[in-house]
């Protein structure tokens, strides 16, 4: 039984990481999932916020939003309604934590990295999309910097690499790497981050309609950790190309 | 090794259910987890919210918030700030899908269910316990809503129990519902809300310092889905004591 | 003629003033006026607002809030609504200015008291029982902040004790410490604070209905006057128990 | 001994009430009362609020609002930094329940009148010079809203007039209508809202600095009795007068 | 063929210029157009933001609102609505560029000096009369600042004068200075600020209906350069008399 | 001598116009003005603002944005900051207003169509590059809507083309197409929207440094006007093409 897009259950979308997208950004990233295409910007500053000043510890952190229209119905604007709403809350917070688990702050110094995500367009996935793209415009954002003698020679504050991907149980059946006609039928729904390593960062599942058992979870974390080791090679591929911004 | 209130690793702190606590609403539970005391109140009103009518489905929703001195040092109130923060969002959110999973819309009629879980006192675990008292003060208010018809007789709007528990790794060792001491040492930490037939509705794991292994997720699963069975039997011991509202 | 409650007209309701409630604070009081029942919690902390630097004077403020349930129907959060209603802003400052009519800012020197006043459960007089309240609660944190030395040893930043209570007119009758039901029928409806030794800090009187002649307005003043007498009696009781905290 | 601009202890400043200020609004009136200048804008609308609807009944209510450079130093617009404050609101809302204490929303029927009271000069008594000029302006309204039929013939909406005056307690000294020069140094400060026919609408009294006696509020009263005497005949003489609209 | 008012079409309505309006402002002027009245305050404070400090160079910036009931309906006030709109925005953002056209910064050393303009009146070309008094205002604001030596001696802020007017296309003639009515059945609109020597400042025009050609453009602006040129003498004019404040 | 990216003065930079971005939104073009890039997409929904509603006709309306590192350092976001500037406002009205002054309402019916003209890269002109780009999404958008059925056959809602370029006078030499290294070292900036048959829909000029007299302003409109002719061409060209969505 073929998927809607005539994928195996085990197979990602096609990805693409197109790196040096921004002339300003000190990284950046247009990552596609399939139809989904999220820009990712690394802006560096040196610096810290005041609670972590003279610490000689650095900073990662990382606001996503989606355009008004990058879904299928337009959305209003957060900045019009003046308030963020909770998913987007949510999402910012969990790429912010994805990042900083393979950051080495005393390595960073006390230097800003912000991670913007914009949704360009939507089709299922988006954060783990934007996780993905981001970790390799923080990389190119990091040797930026080191290029920049910002931060001390001989040290690496990149402890691994980390990508994320969904999984979910769409009519009995666990799928990678959902795209929106599945998401919005799937029972549930799991976002998985992985270090490049193959260990966990974070693991949010989510019964949308029925309670799932645990050989279901442990089937799903077997797919998600599968989809995060080819992304995992996907992002080595894009950073081992010679970036001419 | 025992832990700093003296509880082995798999054990709950003392949990009280207190049901009743308002006389004002159709619901009401102070929950304690130890010294994490949260008050949950469960709101019935007729009709829904206007994306839901003529659908004959009701609505359950959730807000979440502390005090600003539930916490060892005070923290601003998010009406003075105006605006809520991204922690706040979150955890509402996920008591209201948590709430959600036991309930059939259909069942509930064009009737709306608001769970206020305000911490009147933290002490780590302060989603978890909202979880669990909000299920019962929920219950309270179904049966409230059946004593005044406004659900058709027969008919029973949830669908099962709900419950949650955090679990984490400190120093290496894998234990039960942490308190604010040993959550802020934790390496990982993670919140699971079960069902009472043990099955999963949220799995919410994050390495807050390093990114953890299949076979440590699996231990906490375990650790995590016995606590729940646990708070389970708590909550129906308390809602088969007689209710004098 | 007895009241909804079966109170005398000059009667109080039953009024318990529950010392060390949370294990943060540095004071903290649940205070009940009958079904009312308010969480009030004294935070100290040293230094003062950015204006009032180097002056060696300290600072108390207040904030009142109400939980979205502590009435019959729920009100929407305010941190939801994005803004803080006029009613709220009008009794966090007249807790303020009430509590720091005792305060001797040249003894606090440069610390800070922020009173939170949470209204658990409502049934009319909720500020009176919150500046009632919070005086035992910053009684209690001066207490804390001199055994710290955080105020100067032989100094006493407070000049004396305070207390409120309501009155109003219902039906012809002048009453003592309305409740609710009492206080949606009054014609007239008066807030008193009064200082331990009998003086006046605020006299809040408005005509619900009628305006009012000089007369009732005395009738009132004295019904109040004797109120807080008996509240200031109640106050002096719970401080005179030890506090095991 | 007399006062900073030669006025004896019980003397009004000068009270200007100029009516049909502006070309648009259905009343309008600037008040002075000496350097301090409100203008008063009295706007009838067909149709009440939403929670009032189908009950044949009318609605009156009040805003007030400083403009930045109305006092001695710029203060920043309320509108800029997107929240109302605590004294804004309050006031807003004493002008709202003073002209309302003399309104039969029966009389009114289902017509709307919104005071607003932007203050263009401050000098002290700002609230009170707002509550009396906005009486004449809310007066001017309904004489409009009678010419247009909007009102039953032969109904009355104004039930009685309404003025106000603060009064205080400087250097030992109770003093009516305070300028602004007296308002800071004042021990106490009183302001009382009265009717035409001399009975009480608000009585407002908070101790500055020391709390007051009985007698000193009785004293209190009286003069602010006769300050709104004074400023009744006031309201009655320019609205005796023409009005060229 | 006449005007609504009488005027011919390159006439300007009445202006005056009524220069120490306020008692508290370092400049202040009431300024008005036929019946458009907006009160110009400037107030000056020692000090720039923070942007600016230690570049010896002052700043100029501006405010622009409306009273409520200043148009014919009455509309909400931006700070209960708790943001302001892009036309307040737009036209505060339009008022300071104009005035900072004839501001030597150096000359005005660290000082910073804020327009508030609020239009008490509106009938049209509220914007215009704005930047005309405010250029009054903030002279007699740098002259105050010259008297007390915040401004070193024989340094001059100000480089020239400015003043501004609308023109615009009615029933296909081009006029000066649009009231209300004309204003809202102008096929074209342009507000044109202008210095002293008949230079130009801002040129802002707006096909309404019809797109224009470039003929009644240049009509346009022919008319707004004269209508400039007679107000720069009136202003002139104003300056010139004592100024008793 | 000829500019920094070596263009003539009345030379535009590349221009493409990309249709069909985006694979939800009616209409969607990636235009770019050089290093200028803007995605523009027009949004169809059925229905109007409830002020117009039943009137019979549509609207069109206009939002602006940046991306926070759209630009040479990282701005925060309006969504973040709980409000949106006066620039974004502004550029939204301009928007807007362009765009509309090319549909006739009554052709386009009871539809609304939303343009969100967002900032992925800035290098100077974004608004002129939003206008032009916006014209062909909303094209795109009718044409959509007229094989929808939504608009009555035989109508057509576009009365014209629309495009925008800006002007300005750098070290005395009037350039076309600003980038934003000659945009901030301009005297004088102007932005110019012209329909096809080049008339004139917004002039915006604005003296950054020095008024700009009559032949300046005279000059730079021939310039604007003939940098909009060859816009307008490109648009068509674009149009010309066909789409594949």
């Amino acid at each position: 039984m073929s998927r809607i897009d005539g994928r195996t259950p085990e197979q990602l979308r096609p990805v693409t990481i197109e790196r040096g997208w921004s002339k300003h950004a000190e990284g950046s990233v247009l990552v596609s999932f399939g139809d989904t295409k999220v820009l990712c910007t690394a802006s560096v500053t040196e610096g810290v916020p005041r609670w972590r000043k003279g610490s000689g510890e650095g900073w990662v952190t990382a606001e996503y939003a989606m355009l008004p229209r990058a879904t299928n119905t337009r959305g209003d604007r957060e900045s019009v309604k003046g308030r963020i709403g909770g998913r987007t809350h949510e999402i910012s917070r969990l790429i912010g934590r994805s990042l900083r688990s393979v950051v080495d702050y005393k390595a960073l110094g006390e230097n800003t990295v912000v991670l913007d995500c914009d949704v360009l367009q939507a089709d299922g996935g988006t954060r783990t999309a934007a996780i993905t793209g981001a970790y390799v415009a923080l990389a190119d954002a990091v040797a930026w910097a080191q290029s920049k003698k910002l931060i001390k020679p001989g040290l690496q504050p990149l402890t691994g690499t980390v990508s994320a991907v969904s999984v979910g149980i769409v009519d009995g059946v666990p799928l990678l790497d959902l795209c929106y006609e599945e998401d919005v039928r799937a029972d549930t729904d799991m976002n998985v981050v992985c270090t490049g390593d193959g260990r966990f960062v974070e693991v949010q599942g989510t019964a949308e309609a029925e309670p799932f058992a645990r050989d279901e979870l442990n089937t799903l974390l077997d797919l998600a950790a599968a989809g995060c080791r080819d992304l995992a090679a996907l992002q080595q591929a894009a950073l081992n190309q010679s970036l001419n911004q």
